[in-house]
């Protein structure tokens, strides 16, 4: 139940919580539900995957931008509570995959934000989902994932 | 308010739930609401239209294809709840289209699902909705759908 | 805390509640949430801002668009509630832009949404947020939001 313990011992370190890149905040709760800004593939300031899957990208690399996304969700998590062992369970995550025109494989890239939300937090990481692909995604982001959390009250 | 028997009365007939195609789950419940894994046109494990519309499928057949969609959806509900009378209140549906871009008649292909939550749930069928154009979808389904609904508590 | 009388200072008129584009309702309510329908650039029935950013659109036209589609919601909850003032916290925003693909400046386009909410309601205003392109929206539309509003109980 110690997810802050379980994300050392996976060798995982969050990012500084990313900046906001437009006029909005990076979470809201209202009652027990978090609701997590959309957050993109870049690391404490830096992006890590820019360009569409089909062009620039593999679902391989993307899986990696997902990966990255997920980071900085924890970042904003931990942020809005003081600590990731205050999630009771993970919700719902929308996934966008920015990807060609016709791109068939949003699941396996998102997947890289999933498998991550299941290491550190088991059973409580498991959440319903929707991965889609976008046209295009801020600053040119692989992928973008939003995130909703219910957290002990 | 008997929507399993309106559901039969109708015709309709709900494939078996969907697998889950990714690291995800297919419903997560908070409180009274339940979060419904993106759903999309499968039935009983079989693609029943792929591709974009503009391209292989039309308004027409993507209407189909939404319907399809909102079935799946129906059967999560039931494995979530056990019958689809704990339904209180259809919340929100979000939906994407496989689309070429461009594309402007979203909410005509969206109509096939909403319409069948209406038809069986009447008023409790009745939901907030988005419906946009997506680059791709998952396995190349036409459509994907994904449902709020408030339970019965 | 009076939100009514800010947007008159502001020098803001409401449009009247935007007509149904489908089988579906302008929001609904769960709890202390309202779900918004998404909204599009439409003021009173007339398209303002139609075709793609990168194509017929700017952002900074896009940017207006985000505007109108911002006031349509906000005479969605005032029909809803019957006065804005009944609004406790903006939640989450999602915004779609219509885009050619690979257009990497969402963000910026759906600040024109974003901002006119934190400069009626202040604090109340803030709001999480996801922004993607999309392959197309409802009747061309430049930008689509989506909105779920905290109600004072």
């Amino acid at each position: 139940m110690n997810y802050e313990a379980k994300l050392t011992e996976l060798g995982l370190k969050l990012p500084n919580p990313p900046a906001v890149a437009g006029s909005y905040v990076p979470y809201v709760r209202t009652g027990n539900l978090l609701y997590l800004a959309g957050t993109i593939s870049s690391f404490n300031g830096e992006l890590t995957h820019t360009g569409q899957v089909g062009q620039e990208q593999t679902v391989q690399t993307a899986y990696e931008s997902a990966k990255i996304c997920a980071l900085n969700t924890l970042a904003n998590i931990k942020a809005a509570t003081g600590s990731l062992d205050n999630v009771k369970q993970f919700v719902l995550v929308t996934g966008f995959v920015n990807a060609v025109s016709g791109f068939t494989d949003s699941p396996a890239v998102i997947n890289g934000a999933s498998e991550l939300f299941g290491k550190v937090f088991g059973d409580a990481g498991k959440h319903a989902r929707a991965a889609v692909a976008a046209a295009g995604l801020p600053k040119g982001s692989t992928v973008e994932i939003q995130v909703i959390v219910e957290l002990k009250s």
